[in-house]
């Protein structure tokens, strides 16, 4: 195929992250196949959810505005923090309509085999955040894996100390899995189950 | 979420074949994670492909010209013309680099279940293209399942009684499967086996 654009748009598929070259093939016959609306329309949005949201700079969740909806909202406990690793995982929990606090995203968890330190995801932001709030409980709901259990004993040794009650996210989650991809009612189980660590 | 532009995306991500809602997801966060200069060359590369190519007035393929490249070149053999069903296996078909004639895009086969019959698919077009020039012989290169068999016989009765050969692209290919997916070697082989029928 000599055709540059067509060839170029199957690159960036083939860029994001899951699509082999066959999907990206795929994908790309099919904006072809679009009409001219409806593939301006797709990145139109691509272009605008990038331009439009950011980093909400109490949770660091992603939003279209600062402070984030949630963190700005009365309806919400500011005496409890729930701590994540990702934005999807804000999404998660909050699909379970269980958690009434707040939320901090780290951006990641503490693995030394892929050189991310505790400096490397937003811990310190979180200890920033607890000093000049009057959180009471803070709930660790790291992935349950090795970097989100590591992640989870570093955080409760840095805030027990401050007297902080610090509880994880319980049993209900299979070990090794990914919070993202856990059902509604797992994850409401998981956080019902919380232990203090 | 209340992201607005974040579910707009997701939506649109949505609506591409094969993407399910976790994937949807998955690649819009990944899009925010993204630089603003990725985003805005992946949004790019959406509009470009879309207003730069379109398809040839003489075989129907998809082209940033029309002519395009392959029915434009005077190294193929225009008396020889492979005839299939997308766009995606005229790729496939150059891939093998064993066919040197030129190619007629159907957009389809015949399929009474899902409703369309020889007029929804391109087929008017190649008899017409057939009568005004020196065809000698016509591979047919759909697919091999029951639709693409049909849309086979149906133009092989059309051209045979105008004296032209008809062949199908020979076994190799596994019945029931999809020209798209198939591997380089077993194409050729189909190629290189294929009968009059």
């Amino acid at each position: 195929m000599a055709n540059a654009p067509l060839l170029k748009l199957i690159e960036h598929f083939r860029a994001l992250p899951g699509i082999g070259q066959k999907t990206a093939v795929r994908l790309a016959y099919h904006v072809l196949d679009m009409s001219v609306e409806d593939a301006k329309s797709l990145s139109n949005a691509i272009v605008e959810a990038k331009e439009k949201i950011g980093y909400c700079k109490v949770c660091f969740n992603l939003s279209d505005r600062s402070p984030c909806e949630i963190c700005d909202s009365s309806k919400r406990d500011g005496k409890i923090i729930c701590v994540v690793e990702e934005p999807q995982d804000v999404a998660a929990m909050e699909k379970t309509r269980e958690f009434r606090g707040l939320y901090h995203v780290l951006h990641g968890a503490i693995s030394p085999l892929e050189g991310v330190g505790p400096n490397d995801i937003r811990i310190k932001e979180l200890v920033t955040r607890i000093a000049e709030s009057d959180v009471k409980e803070v709930i660790i709901a790291t992935n349950p894996n090795v970097e989100g259990e590591a992640t989870a004993m570093y955080i409760a040794k840095l805030l027990k100390p401050a007297g902080i009650k610090v509880t994880r996210i319980g049993s209900g989650l299979p070990v090794g899995g990914n919070l993202e991809y856990a059902d509604e009612v797992t994850l409401s189980k998981a956080l019902e189950n919380r232990r203090e660590i």
